[in-house]
Order: structure tokens, then sequence, then C-alpha cells
């Protein structure tokens, strides 16, 4: 098993400091479109996070000013074009799978996003655990612009949570793009950001993250991912089992130690 | 099967221009309210759209300044107070079923909402896919109003979904108004447009969804549909399957054969 | 059976006044934290709401000029941090059993929110049906401050469905503090009001539903729960019975006679 500290990626920039890791989308002369390859890569390396021990979060960036401006057209759509059924079939379940490695994955995913964030970008904004982003930038859904349907990896369950169901049908039916503005008013993006400071402050937040409690956020992760259908009672009783877990921590000890000692608490994940 | 293109309505007004038909309610001196006949054809009119192959797009409005009053006080709400169990089942049914083909048909529906939009008004804007308002609107989910629940013809499930479930909750509790205002700021309507234009609004954002790829944004709204209340690794897979055959359609390729050359694309909804 | 309206309450203050109990967390040198026995006692009497036939509404607030401080450091989690897991699993389990006799009781609750509402406190707001709020509270989710995950008592279920996906991550990821303002702009306070008149409207709010057709408000409730996870055809369907046994309700004649009459309604709640 790779250490993903170490791991050298192919289609797109990986850092990582401490305990973050940082993908950036890095085409910038085309605004960071993605390809065949770049997707397999990305579900590969959120598929490797499931068991690495030492990143505990995840920021999505993009390069020079866009975050992604989706699939790429002469690189992804034409191909698409020519392709029989179980070969589009093969491309939108990878495509898919992406968003549920992402989804799946223990560590917290902040987005960082400026510019351009379009289709798959899009997306990929929208799986993604918290958005920065800026007033500047347009995140369009805009699957329908190029003759195919709003359903796209997961947006017509993901994108009417996040920002209320009537404002996803529109942005699904239409392709517009949402302002900035727009995506702080809904809930999409948690703040705006100034341009040169968006990437900054997103790596702030997931580094208090990966500072924090991080067996604890795994859990709150996978429970927002599994209480998502669950009815209410049942999902009453499955966090009380999930907490009970985290209450079994060294992590809660040492935060009421350090509240005892008027300290404060250094998590360890554990 | 009737074309409905050509379909004389008795109890409200019909009409289609190119793909688009418009419903307008249309007894302006009460402000429209519905019937137990004006229930029974509109349920009838959006089954038959289900098989048309002409009509791409809807628009629900009202003659007359206001949208819709609900179920009128002396045609329906006096007699229902005279029914038996069988009976009444047999009318929340038949109202319920109207809430069903509007979702089930594969039109995207946009209401254009002015003036008074209450009790069953209300919800036939709510069971729209797309809301444009005015500011002077009041939507009102009055049923607690005259005795009964908030849980009339999907109420209690597709508003919570559009403005979050604590506002919703407010509105089906005390019947109150809610103003054009806040009903964009809450997501319900897509836009406010000037008591004027509103109409015109609704009726262009109709036509153009009509003129765009409408085999995809049928897709687009069975997959809002069936989604509701899937888990999300099974909705990420359900859509890989509706999207590839999507990327199956002539129209995916008319649009990357107008990008290529620089042209907008023209769908036909095949 | 106890009549709750003769109830005496050991760990909080409880008052009845016509139809409308109310709940005061009473510790306000320590911002009314709870403890094991509280927790208890608010289960049980949410439980025995079931099934008194004199209290139509609830309202819960907090002495002082704050809600509630959540769990009380020395007397739950220290508890908590020396417990086994079967303990850890008891203790979980009732606090989750609070929210659920919430959401099952038939009365509507209305939360009166000031101050510090942090922890168990913001959960009991949250798990109640209505919440009116102060613009200097701060309502805090902040279980993963003491090395918990935010899947507390259904926090990762209801708080997403009540502000958005994405804001709920931000707060039960980062464990900050939700300002009054920005509750309401979210949705989670359906009003701002000044501190000293917060539990007057409150009181006013529940007043108002209890003197409403309280049958038909239970069905409310009662279908908003369970139509959670519900497919939405199946939610319309259950909702057409729901309604129907409301129109076979006095209140329902009650309303129509007294719109005949140009009066306003009396309900009685039958």
């Amino acid at each position: 098993m790779t250490r993903m500290s170490e791991y050298q990626a192919k289609h797109f920039l990986w850092s990582v400091q401490g305990r973050v890791a940082t993908v950036t989308l890095n085409r910038p002369e085309r605004k960071n479109p993605l390809t065949f390859e770049s997707y397999a890569e990305l579900r590969d390396v959120f598929h490797a996070l499931r068991v690495d021990e030492e990143i505990k979060a995840v920021v999505v960036s993009g390069a020079g000013g866009n975050f992604c401006s989706g699939g790429d057209v002469f690189e992804i759509i034409e191909p698409l074009t020519k392709m029989s059924m179980p070969e589009l079939l093969r491309f939108t379940t990878m495509t898919g799978d992406l968003v549920k490695e992402m989804r799946a994955c223990p560590q917290p995913i902040v987005a960082a996003v400026d510019g351009v964030c379009a289709g798959a970008g899009a997306i990929i904004a929208m799986a993604s655990d918290l958005r920065c982003g800026t007033a500047r930038s347009k995140t369009a859904f805009l699957f329908t612009r190029v003759g195919l349907a709003g359903c796209d990896m997961g947006a017509c369950a993901i994108l009417p949570r996040l920002i209320g169901h009537g404002r996803a049908s529109e942005l699904l039916y239409t392709g517009r793009a949402m302002t900035g503005e727009e995506a702080e008013r809904w809930g999409f993006f948690s703040r705006l950001c100034a341009p040169d400071a968006v990437l900054g402050e997103a790596t702030d937040l997931a580094r208090g993250l990966a500072e924090g409690p991080s067996f604890a956020h795994a859990v709150t992760k996978r429970m927002l991912h599994q209480e998502w259908a669950m009815s209410l009672d049942d999902a009453i009783t499955a966090e009380a089992h999930a907490q009970a877990v985290c209450m079994a921590t060294q992590d809660f000890r040492r935060a009421f130690e350090a509240f005892a000692a008027k300290r404060t608490p250094v998590f360890e994940g554990n």
C-alpha cells in the first residue's frame, strides 16, 4: 500500500504538508479540464485515502485562478460521442465512482473554488464536504448545454440538499452559472474569500480539521452519508451507537482533561 | 390518444404555442379557485402529457393578477364536510394524483405566480419544477386555517426540500402567507418579476427548456423524482446509467458538433 | 397516568397555562446545563405528553438570558470518560430517546432561544418544531470541541434539512457557533426577537397553535416525521389518507361554518 504522503501524481499536482493533502488541477491554460486519465487517478487517490493513516484532510483546488472547466470537449466529449453503450456506462460509472470515493474516504475534503467551476468541476466542488469560494467564481452544472441531463455524478441527489430543491432544479435544467454571491447566499459556499486568499483559507480550514479529533470527524462524515435516506428514528439510533464509540476514544478524554486544566486540547485522532 | 396540442379544455384555458403548453386558471372574479371538475381535468391533462410527443414544457398561470385561491369554499369545502370517509379518500386521492401526474410527466412545469396563491394553488406552484413569482404574491399553505393538517398533496414532503424543514414547518403549522420576497430568499421562487412580466418570463423560461435537449430534461426530472429517498451511493449509480443513455442521444452529438464548429447547437429532443 | 397539567418537575421548571406547557431549564448561574437526571426527566415528560389530552403545545426556554449550555462538563462529560461501552451506549440511547420523544409527541414544540445554546442545548432547539431566537444568541453544535463526532442525537439527519447540507457540515465539523443573524437567514430560526420578547413571542406562537386545530397539527407533525425518508409517491398517498381523516373532524366543519357565517372559527382539537 502506497503511503499517500509519498504519492507521485501523474495528472494533477499532489502535495502533502503535515496531515493535509492538496490536489491541484493543473492545466491552467485550459482552465484545468479533466481527462479520462485524471478522472481515474482522482478516483484512485481518494480510494487509497480510505486506508491512509497520515492524511487527515484534503484540499482540492485549481491552478491559475480557475477551479476546473470539467470534461474537456475534445479529450472527453468527442470520444464519448463515438462510444458504444457499454463503453459509455464504463465512463459514467468511473465518474460516479470518483464521487463515491470522495464521500467514502474518512478525510473531510475542502474545495477552494475560484473562477470557472463547470461541469465535472462543479461536481467535484459539490461532492466535497466544505467549499470556500470567491465572488467572481462561476459554478455551472452545464450538462444540459451539451445535450445531457442534470443527473451527472450524483447532482440530482446532492445539489438539492445543499441549496434547496428549487434552486438546484433551476441550475440543472438551465445550466446557468451560479454566481459566487448566490453560492454563499444559498449555502453552497461556507464563505466568500478574496481570490488570492481562497486557497489559504481553505487550507487553514482543512488544517484545523486535520489537527482536530480526526477519528470523530471521520464518524461525522460517515454518518452524514449513511443517514442520507434513513428514517429519523433509525438515524437517531445509529448516531447513539456511533457517538458512544467516539466517547471511548482518547481524544474525548484528552478534551475533558484539557478543559479541567484550562488548557487547549491536543487531539491525536484516536 | 388526443394530441394535446389540439386539446380543448373545459375548466381552464389551455393554449399551445410551439412546444410550450400554457394552463391558465380562469375564474378571475373569484381569484381562480379550483373545483372538483378542474382538479380532475388538470390531473387528466398532466397524465395525457406523459405520452404526448409535441409538448416539451408547460406553464401554469392564473388570470387577472392572481394565481389560484385553492379549493372553493362552497364548491369544494362545503361538500367535503358532508362526505363519508370513502368519499373523502376519493377526493384526497384525486388531488394527490394531480401532484403525482405533475411529477411524472416528462415536461418541466414552470409556474407563474402573482397575487393570491393559496391552498391547493400553493400546492400546484410547489409541485411545479420551477417558479417565477412577484413581490406582491402571497403564497399560503393555509390548510390549518380550515381545520386541516399541513399534509396536503405532498406538502410535508416537498415544501421542506424547497425552503428548509423549519420554514416549511412554520408555514404549514401557522398557515401564514409567504411573501414574494421571502419566497425568493428561501428558494421557492427562482426569481421575482414585475406583475406584468411574470407570465412572459415564465413562458420564456419554458420555451428555452422546450427548445433544449428535452429528452435529457425528462431524464433530469425523472431522476430528481427517483432519487428523492434513495441512498447516495444508489443515486450515483442510477445517474451513471441514466446519463449514459443521454450520451447515446443525437442531441449530445449535435452539441459537440456545434461546439466544434463554433455554432449554437440546435436540439431536437432525441 | 399523571395529568401533565399537574406535573411537578424536579430538574427544570414546568408550568402550564391553558393548553400550553413551558419547560424552563433553570440553572442560570451555569447557563442551564443538562445533567443525567434532567435528560431523563425531559425524555419522560415528552413521553408522557403522547397521551396527555389537555396540553396542545410546548415551549422550551432557559432561565437568565441563556437557553442551555449542554451536558455539564463535570456532571456529564467527566463521568462519561470513565464509562464502559454498555454504559456509554445507555447514555447516548437516552439522549437520542429525548429527541425521539420530542418528535413523537403530538404537541408542536416551540423553542425560545437566547444567549448560549450549545451542545445538547443546540440539539433541543434543533429537535423542536419551531424556533424563535435572538440576534445575540449563539447556537453551537460543539461536539467536535470535546473530541466527539457531529452525529449527536440526530444532528447529522436533522440539521442538514433545516439549514442545508453544506452549512450543517461546516457547523458540525468545526463546532463554531451560528450567530442569530445566520440562524434566521439559514432557516433555523423562524424569526429574530428582542431578548426580552423572545419567550413571549414563542409563547404566543405556541398558544396560537394550541388554540388551533390541534388534532390536525398533530397529524402535520406525524406526517413531517413519517415522510422524512419516504419516496415522493408514497408520501403523497400517505397524505391523502391522513388528510381525509382530518376532513372527518369537527374542526373542519367548524371552520366551514364559521367561514359561511363570516365568523372566526373556534377550534376544539377534535
